[in-house]
Order: C-alpha cells, then sequence, then structure tokens
C-alpha cells in the first residue's frame, strides 16, 4: 500500500491559487471556518485522500454507509477567485506521518498551481474570550505586513511558540518549494469547539482574501454558545447564593 | 522480511465468491461465529498468514509445539456455495500494520474471486443485553435493504460510529477495489465473550447467506454463560439479604 | 542506514551445526546459561550484530571506551562439535524489530548450517523456586521425546502460553525454513536474576548437546543468591519476633 | 519524503577535521557550550538538516516566521583550524530515527573530511555540583590519554553507563568509520540549564582544541543562576528560622 493516496473525481480545470487547511486542532477553529466557507460557496468535491498514516478505521454515516477515515479537497470560486479547501476529520496518528502527508499536500498544491496556503488553526489560552485576536505566523517576512493589514496580530511572536502538525508543516515544508504560507490562529479557551474565535478568524480571512462571506451562521451558533455558557454560570452563581443563604 | 507472508497449503480450486472476516474483538463476538461455522461447515486450512506487524510470539500448543501467531484461512463448501473465512487471535500492534495487513487479505480476497465480504464483530454498550440486536454496515448503499430483510438492524447509523481495525478497512478499502461488504456487529456487553450475541448474529448471517446452520453450540454456551451470572447475581442478592437482615 | 549490520570478524571454517540463543530475558536464566557456556568452553567472538532497532546510545566500557549496543556471535568447539552462541545485553525497542532482527539471527544460521537452535530463557512463576524445572517448547513434534529424556518437561503445554521476542521467533520462524528450534525455560520467580534456575536449565541442555560442562560457577553464584535470601528472611522474622515480644 | 534532507547554503572551501556536536540533552551542557563557541569563535551557517524523525512542528520566531524544526552546521576558523558544529533544538522522535540522523550526520562528517568529534553533554548527578567534573568516553582507546591530559575525568567509567541519543551514536557509528570520537559530559544536577557546568566543560574543550576562548558569557550566566539559587535557599532558611521562632 502506498503511503498516501489521492482520488480525483475530476482532473479538467480544477488549479487555483489559494489552499485553505482546515483540518481539526484547537478548538476545532480552523475546521469551523473552513467548513462554513465551502458551505458558504459552494464548493465542490475534488479529491480524497487516504493514508496508512491516518487511524485505521471507518466512519458509518446516516444511511449506515462506512467511508475510509481520510481528508478532503474542495474547490470553489468566487468573484473569479479559485480556492482549494483541505478539511477532515483527522490528522496523522504518527510524528512522521504528519511530515508524509503534508509532502503530499504540498505535492497536489504544487500540481494545481497554489501560491499560497492558509493554514487555520486555533490559539489555546486556558480561559473564555470575550473578543478573540487572530494570532499569526508566515513562512516569508514580507507577508507580515499584508496579515496585519487584515487585522491579524503577532503578539504572539517572540514568546517561543510552536505550530503543530499539518498547520505547521505546510507553512516550514512549503516554504521550502516556495510557496507562500500564513497560520491564522483564533484566540480560543482550547476547552470548547468555539464558533466566536471562528467568526473571527473569517474576518481576518475574508479581508486577506479580499472576498465577502456571510457570517451568520458561525455567529448563531456562537450565541448559542454563549447562551449557554450563560446559563451554567447563573444557575452556578443561584447555587452559590443559595448556599450563602443557608449558612446566613 | 515481507511485511506479510501468506503461505498457502494448496493452490487448485480455491476461488470463492464470499469472505467471512472473525478475527478478536468486542465480546468476541465475530470470532465465535466465524470458528463454529468453520467447525460446523467442515472447514478446510488453505493458508496461514504472517506479518511483522503481528505481535512478535509464538504460542504453545497443547503438544508443546510453538506456532508463529498470525491468521488463517479457511474454506468449505455448502449447497454448492464456496465461502472463505480470516480467522485468528491477533489483529495488527500497529495503526498503520491495520492498513497493510487488510490490503494483504484483500489482494488474497481479489486473487480467489470473491465479491462479497462479511466483516462480525461486536458492538459493545456497556450493559449486558437479553436480546442482542445486529447492528450493521454496509459499504454500498445498495446492500442495505437485503442486510435489514435478514434481520440487521441500522440503529447504529447516525450515530457518528467508526468501526475499528480490519473490520472497518475491509469495507473502506474494499468499496475501493468494487468489493462488496457488509459489517455485522452483535450487540453486546463488551465485558464478556458473548456467545448469546453471536448466536443472534449466526441468525442474520445465515439468512444473508441463503444457508442453514446448527446453533446448538452457540446456544449451550451461551445457556452456560447465562447460567454462571445468574448463580452470581443470586448470591449477590443473597448477600444483600443477609446484610439487611443483620441490620434489622 | 540498513536495519540490521552483521560484521564478521573471520569468515573461514565457522560453520556450526547448533546455534544457542541467550539474549536478555526473564531471570536473565537464559543469559546467565549462555554466557557460562561461552567462558567454560572458551568461545571466540566472531561477529557483533548492529541494528536500528536496539536501542540508540552505547555503552561505557571500564577504560572509558564507548561501544555501541547491540548482539555478538561466538563459536566455540567441544569434543568435535562445534557451537554458535547468540548473546547480548538488549533486544529490539520494537514489535516489527523483533520479526527483523531474527530473520537476520536465521539468515546467519542458515549461512553457517545451523540445523538446530536452542533458545534459553526463564519461566516467570510469581514466587520462589527450590527446584526450579525446565519448561519446554519445540517447533516440530518430532523434537518433544528428545528433550523429556534429557530432563526436560513439558507441564507448561496447553496453559495457552506465548514466548514472546527473539526465543518464541527463532522457533516460529526457524520453523518456516526448516531449522529445528527448542526452548528451554527455566522455572524462576522473575524478580531476581537467577541461577540456581539456570544451572538446572544447564543440565537439561548438557544432556541435549550431549556435552560435560563444570557447573561450578554456576552454583557457586546460586549459593551467594540463596545465603543472601535466607539473611533477609531471618532478619525479617528476627523483626517480626520482637514485635511479638513486644506486645507480649 | 527522504528521512533526512541536508541543504548546503554554500559549498565551497567548507571541509573541517574537527565537529563539535551540541544538540538538547542533560542540563542543556552540550548545547550552551556549542552555541557560545559559534557565537565567540564568528560560526557561519552553512547547512540546514531537516528530518521526518524530528517533531512535526515550526517554531515561530520574534518577527512571526515560521521556521521548520531541525538541526544547523556551523562552520568556523580558528588559529588556522577549521571547526564544524552540529546544533539544534531537538532530537529524533523515536529510537530508529536515532540511527537514521546520526547516519547522515556521520556522512556529512566523512564528505567534508572530519577526523575527529566532539560530543558535547551533561551528566546528571541528582544534585548541586559546585566544581563539576567533565567526565568522558572515547570511541577508541588511545584517545584517552589526550582527554585526561586536558583534564578530562574518567571516573564514570565502570559504572555500566550509557550514553543515549546523537552523542552516543556519534561515538558508536564514528568508531565502524574510523572517526576519532570523544564524549564530554559535564557533571550537573540535572534538574536546570547549567552555565557552571558548561564553563567547566569549555576548559577541557579548549584544551583539547589548543584554542582559547573567552569565558564571559558563560562565567556570567553561571554566576546569575547562583544568585538566584542562593537566594532561593536563603528565602527558605529565613522561612524555617521564622517558623522555629514561632514555636519557640
Amino acid at each position: 500500500m502506498k503511503h498516501v493516496t489521492v482520488n480525483f473525481f475530476q482532473e479538467d480545470d480544477i488549479e487555483a491559487s489559494i489552499l485553505i487547511e482546515g483540518l481539526p486542532g484547537v478548538g476545532h477553529v480552523g475546521k469551523l471556518v473552513a467548513d462554513h466557507l465551502i458551505d458558504a460557496l459552494g464548493g465542490e468535491l475534488i479529491a480524497e485522500i487516504y493514508s496508512l498514516h491516518f487511524p485505521p478505521q471507518v466512519i458509518v454515516d446516516e444511511e449506515g454507509v462506512a467511508h475510509l477515515v481520510g481528508n478532503e479537497l474542495y474547490r470553489c470560486e468566487k468573484d473569479g477567485k479559485a480556492i482549494l479547501f483541505l478539511v477532515g476529520d483527522f490528522q496523522s496518528t504518527s510524528a512522521e506521518g504528519h511530515y508524509i502527508l503534508t509532502e503530499s499536500y504540498l505535492d497536489i498544491a504544487e500540481d494545481l498551481g497554489v501560491q499560497r496556503i492558509y493554514a487555520l488553526g486555533g490559539y489555546g489560552v486556558g480561559h473564555l474570550v470575550e473578543n478573540p485576536r487572530i494570532f499569526s505566523a508566515v513562512n516569508m517576512e514580507h507577508l507580515r505586513s499584508e496579515v496585519e493589514a487584515a487585522g491579524g496580530s503577532f503578539e504572539n511572536a517572540g514568546m517561543g511558540g510552536m505550530i503543530v502538525g499539518a498547520s505547521g508543516l505546510l507553512l516550514g515544508l512549503g516554504e521550502v518549494r516556495g510557496i507562500e504560507g500564513i497560520c491564522l490562529m483564533g484566540e480560543t479557551s482550547g476547552y470548547i469547539v468555539d464558533p466566536r474565535s471562528a467568526d473571527s478568524l473569517l474576518t481576518v480571512l475574508s479581508n486577506l482574501l479580499g472576498i465577502e462571506v456571510d457570517h451568520t451562521f458561525l455567529q448563531e451558533r456562537a450565541e448559542d454558545m454563549e447562551q449557554a455558557i450563560a446559563k451554567i454560570q447563573e444557575a452556578e452563581e443561584a447555587k452559590i447564593q443559595e448556599e450563602l443563604n443557608y449558612i446566613g
């Protein structure tokens, strides 16, 4: 078996200059943004990626049909601009596999003419964040001003931070191939799936892409989440008050 | 050393259109059914499969003879229908090994003309089950009606379930090769080897295969198990009663 | 780097029909016997075996010289009989590595004309044993009577026992190549290095080899060990008596 | 992807007869010495080494630029003597990777004409050390007198010590290629980054290299560390005194 297998569903007219990666990670921030964009821009599934570096399992869907775990490549066009999306439910099960898979992603990217990669993720800070910043990293210094102009922050720089997995390696191994790489990481607690952080990330990403996208879906999910958290907090405060009354 | 070594004991007239996998898993349900069927249908050992992805050890048998751990391929004929069985005591020790071994199983299946694979297993629910359902998954949507007609349930669909190891990958990687795959999972506690669940699974499988098989062996083992459990429960209740008397 | 590297110090007249494996294992029983035999029979180092499947480290000797960890092949002649010894301080760090290393050991064995392998080890029983039995396994049924005649026991057969690592695989993979394999396992607590068990194993092995070997070294070490254990037991009993006196 | 990728920034006139390895390890002693020497001798970066055996991540620098983790090769000349330095922030993530990476380091060393390797590290002893000794190991016995003359100690010999990772394997695998190897290990607690131990190691290394190097940087860091430790100790003693006063 090959380490990585890529099945293309179509071969013609699938070039694109931009690739957006939204694989699972902290707070599922990158995945939320990428999945929402594919939906909002009407993305088309163009390839499936399987590998022995993914977990050895299938997912059973709502019809009872089993699907090999893997990643998927979507493509969409907006305002004459073509964008590829790399999404899925898993990353590599081993350290070596992360390198091998990312080289495959970059092979595809090069073949399809990609010149810039946006790697999306979360940046765990250990507490709830009301107005999440979008921390950033680039793989070529000249990209920094563009990210800042779009609302990305570099306050994380100089903290000795690491970016682990596909997001990090797309920048690191991409630079070797001369592909521009920008990593956007939405500030998030790290404890919950975080649509509020995803919503903030989408704003910065939209600015960078120069396209407008509807935020309603992410905002509604963010509000649902915040109401749920507020209810839990109220219940806890009520309980504390009750205990105080009892003591008093 | 090759990743996987297959030693055939005979080469002629070993084609079969059906492969049944019963490797170890939850409640050993699949293994119980497959081992029983091989016994009931008079299966013949046609190949041994060794691999560096199995545990590095030998099993010492009742005569003191050591045998390399591996999987075995049996073949039997019933009513003019030829069936292959993939059984054994171990699965892969690593994630990558599951993929490599399953590709080997599928190579053998293709060589021998297999068109459909039944992957048998257990579905752990965490509590004792009196009338175990047989949860199901298929790798092609058109197979679903046939499974339902035979008594298989798809109530597990839509729960985001995963099927891990050889059972799952035989469906997932089999679909890529155009081989039909049906996974039958007997509901079971997950705590004990479960012949009752195996007995229920055998009913559904017999319907799908269109062959009649004697259930006596599995039913007797199921009754033995249920009597043992009943005795333990009685003893526990007696103890509780005694304690109540003592308190009272 | 190759998976396994074998450096021969001499190439001529190194054939031998017997290989004795004494790598580290339970109670270091096999290692004690093999190291003692090499010493007693005046074995000559004929090859070193290195591999990336051994731990990534060197051992610093008494002169401050660092040596790559690996296994060693010794050869000795006694009464016109040539015997190879496979010894060392480590086994593989991974499951796959056990297979790869054992295939290399068997390649060497075949090249040098080996027709029978004795794999030596311990059999942990969890308590001190006064008269350790030598449990056995063979890779061809016809070898059993010979082992029993030499004093080996097969009381372990039928317990579903496994033999893990090089000892087990030399039998399992050796059988595939038509090389006879006998595993001798000295009963031992499993808690301490056990020269008493090694002494018993040496008796059975000497019978099988048809050579006489001086046991003094192992017997002295066994007596030292037993005296040390006796002292610890006396001290414990004295302490218990003292506590009883105190209470009384 | 290749296991190891070496990118040279220049190809001409980069030969050197000496390689100094200062990768991360106990107390970061080797790394402190190597980094300081590169700085003091004006080393020039001549190559970067990437590998799928390093952790799958990038490091974000102070400018927000992401860099693939890897090791680096520096070169400097002093008094007509050319020295290579192997430094970086990581070692292999797996046992096998240590072997594969070290073979690559030795390939480079051979290509560039290296005849001797100094592997620098720490030797953890579990308590603070005022006057750290420099324990040593060599891969050829004739090197020992030279190390002792330079102030290296062999008191560690005969303790059954192991040297793990790149430092150990550079000696072990280097010896196979006929490259002299000397490992210098600064005695250190093992709990903290230890510039005092590094300072002592630098003295012995300077003697061996026959070059003089300014120690100020390491000495200042050592004094800072010792003052910090002294303050902590004073604070603890004051606290104990206070508690005694309270009791008294």
